[in-house]
């Protein structure tokens, strides 16, 4: 009657911890939107595997659920870290009525780490994560989040930057950065982290703008004023003296 | 000529990727703070292995580099991520005068992760990780960065919250924090996360303040303004709308 959520990381095999890949392996049933599962095939021989499309959170959780209630172990599979927008918040609600049913979360590299770690060292310093989606939550809160980091001088790193139908979020999020920031401050983004088609790129904060490279599986790195780039590499210095 | 900046994660080598793991095999050197070679004491053996005291990471970045200058590979080894107030920075600026020498940082699972796992879910929407520690960065910027990440009604991790000399810095972003939060917003904090003595606590904010438990191993976590206890778990909603 346990449920580990796994944070699988960026998707190879390489950046799972050993403790994700056993928990894995201890479950009966593994959980997952497709995608992930597909990720982690290798460890699912000969276990019971439901998995689920997008955007059916809920739903996947109660599946899991189910199969705890009937004395299962459970592995609930999602990618990144299980905790920086992944399914441990939601599996902890669904559950609220069940104490007796134990959920353990098992971290993983979220995608502001495995996509920093390729770009160089750009969130050495205090940062801030933002999620430019508004299915969940007010746009007006979302760009409140984003002046603010910015104000801050904090280093951000915007997740979900774009999709089919908000196209120019990621512009509008840059506008607002602009106005406390230099066109110039070192910028990049990541795609497919750690996936077939892996594609990264350093350039400037104005570049993020109209441009086509940037969609819904990728994560944008934005510096603070004092981030440069070195041998092709963003770096923050860890403070504001001299190293 | 290669070096491999690794984080090693929490702690424990259960939470360390094979990637981490493979880049220490792979190496002839191993640099780092003689605490975290220590926690990877059994992937050392047969190798050189060179560790400084804290407070000397100029120092070690330039052991690192002069030890693949003399064309060995390197392993140099923080805990935590490489690249969240890690040694990947501070490494690629020691050799920018020696670009044919290969920096790759691999990342690992950083305290706001594997302290949100133990403590439930509080990261789960957006959030800002602020350093209390002001050795390279002015109070006033750190106090003005805390400020305003409780203005946007971001979740709030706190790294350094405490040392020997500044006792009372953790009570002071409290204060700030409470100016945009309620005195019971749900937050926590875990020590020595993944080491021996970890211990997890979970309280409402103004228990932070006044706190002998929380020391400079502590890593301290706010919550938002939906922040909720379930079943003894610390969970932030997905959004501002129902799940």
């Amino acid at each position: 009657m346990k449920i580990y959520v796994v944070g699988i990381g960026p998707g190879s095999l390489d950046h799972m911890t050993p403790y994700a890949k056993a928990a894995i392996e201890k479950s009966d049933v593994v959980v997952g939107y497709t995608v992930y599962v597909e990720l982690v095939r290798e460890m699912t021989r000969g276990k019971e595997v439901l998995s689920t499309p997008m955007k059916k959170e809920v739903d996947r959780c109660k599946i899991a659920l189910d199969a705890a209630l009937e004395n299962k172990t459970v592995a609930f599979v999602c990618s990144g870290d299980a905790g920086v927008y992944g399914m441990a918040g939601i599996m902890i609600q669904v559950a609220k009525d069940h104490p007796e049913v134990e959920i353990e979360v098992v971290p993983g590299i979220t995608a502001a780490c495995s996509g920093a770690a390729l770009l160089g060292a750009p969130l050495i310093h205090d940062f801030s994560i933002i999620s430019l989606s508004d299915l969940l939550t007010p746009w007006d809160l979302i760009m409140k989040r984003v002046k603010l980091a910015a104000e801050a001088d904090m280093s951000i790193v915007l997740y979900n930057p774009k999709s089919k139908k908000r196209r120019d979020y990621i512009d509008k999020a840059v506008d607002a950065i602009l106005e406390f920031r230099s066109p110039d401050t070192p910028s990049g983004y990541v795609k497919m982290i750690g996936r077939e088609g892996e594609m990264t790129k350093i350039c400037k904060l104005t570049d993020l703008k109209d441009n086509d490279d940037i969609d819904m599986f990728t994560t944008v790195f934005i510096g603070n004023s004092t981030t440069e780039i070195i041998n092709g590499r963003i770096v923050t210095p860890r403070g504001y003296k001299n190293v």
